[in-house]
């Protein structure tokens, strides 16, 4: 067998499950600025949406997951290949991550509605979630580009939602010791903040796995492990 | 070539890495049981060396990343035994996960040793640390042994935790609504609890990938995307 013909069907099969991982991240976006807008705008419709979306997701993840597997079967695929293949899985398993993320926002807004409001703390929360949308759609860019320096943008505006979450973490502190009533709606507003900058982690986590892509090594300074899944 | 040394290499690398991931397991059992003892005794010289152990965890993570990678490329791997070598490498994921939890919990010991003790909670996250790493070494044993069984019933269990979870949290919200005072270290104790039942889910992902391993589908009843990462 020509190595040419080998060549191809392994970068056609590559293309399909990377359109796939690309309309994964379509709908984990879509997940995110609609959770976050149902928050704000207190959208017990949008969220329910949010909730039912959640299913094309995960089925979306079990297919690459699938595909990736057959094509490292059928194509036997070595070095970088290899290296691509393997980083699509856990780019596919970080979005679902995220989705969940989103989802459990949506969740929670359908609690939050008939609560106290918390001032100031829904549009915080909005802001933050768009900056994390936004990482994303710039690090799955970054990823079909093979783009490094994208990538390491990337991980370096991580900091920014931690320290959007830090801030709200104190802020949500003071309204929970100004007022008992406050306790509750804090509790789960805290959770939407921690899960947002959780969201965070993951997509710096992507933006690994395209360094780790393009260079064959993890990133020295923003190691997964030091950095990544770590409540704050 | 003839086939019977083909299987046997793969095997002997298969053996080599599913040795380290009992190693790791090993590790992260006993991150498990050392954080949650320093929270319980107040131990901050215990609670700084389950910090430092964390590296020994994470380097074991990507020994097994590279070696996972090194077999597929090499022994080019099908059906079943890629099926083992994929699984592995998840399972890798969430041990690593699982060990960030541990630290996590030893750092908020270091805080919460100056705080306002909050009674009966230190026991009670102790336990429930206890039942999440008997399930994680029922599992690891169940992965070994291509038990499914054994890891239907880690699934199962799992539900104890997430209700010990949900008691704890309830517990909380009243002392934060008693006394202003309780309010940051309950926030803590309550992190660790959310924690702790995220390490639960992470050991019922490792008793899906058994499930998957031996059947080649993910159970049906559990599916990861259902019911793990989900806060709440």
């Amino acid at each position: 067998m020509p190595d040419q013909h080998i060549v191809s069907a392994f970068d056609r099969d590559l293309e399909s499950v990377q359109a796939l991982v690309m309309k994964m991240g379509g709908l984990v976006e879509a997940a995110i600025v609609d959770a976050s807008n149902a928050l704000l705008n207190q959208d017990e419709e949008l969220s329910a949406e949010v909730l039912k979306r959640d299913q094309a997701i995960d089925d979306l993840d079990e297919l690459i997951n699938e595909q990736c597997a057959n094509v490292i079967a059928l194509r036997a695929p070595a070095a970088v290949d290899l290296r691509v293949i393997l980083s699509v899985m856990k780019i596919s398993g970080n979005l679902e991550r995220i989705g969940d993320y989103a989802k459990n926002m949506a969740k929670r807004n359908a609690v939050l509605v008939h609560m106290t409001q918390i001032e100031g703390a829904r549009g915080a929360l909005q802001r933050m979630a768009r900056e994390v949308q936004l990482m994303l759609k710039d690090v799955l860019d970054a990823f079909i580009q093979r783009d490094v320096v994208s990538a390491q943008d990337v991980l370096e505006r991580d900091r920014d939602v931690d320290q959007m979450y830090n801030a709200l973490f104190r802020e949500f502190l003071t309204f929970m010791m100004e007022d008992p009533r406050h306790i509750t709606p804090c509790m789960h507003l805290h959770f939407i903040a921690k899960n947002t900058e959780r969201m965070g982690d993951h997509v710096t986590s992507i933006a690994e796995q395209v360094i780790y892509v393009v260079s064959g090594s993890m990133p020295e300074e923003a190691r997964p492990k030091a950095t990544r899944y770590e409540t704050e």
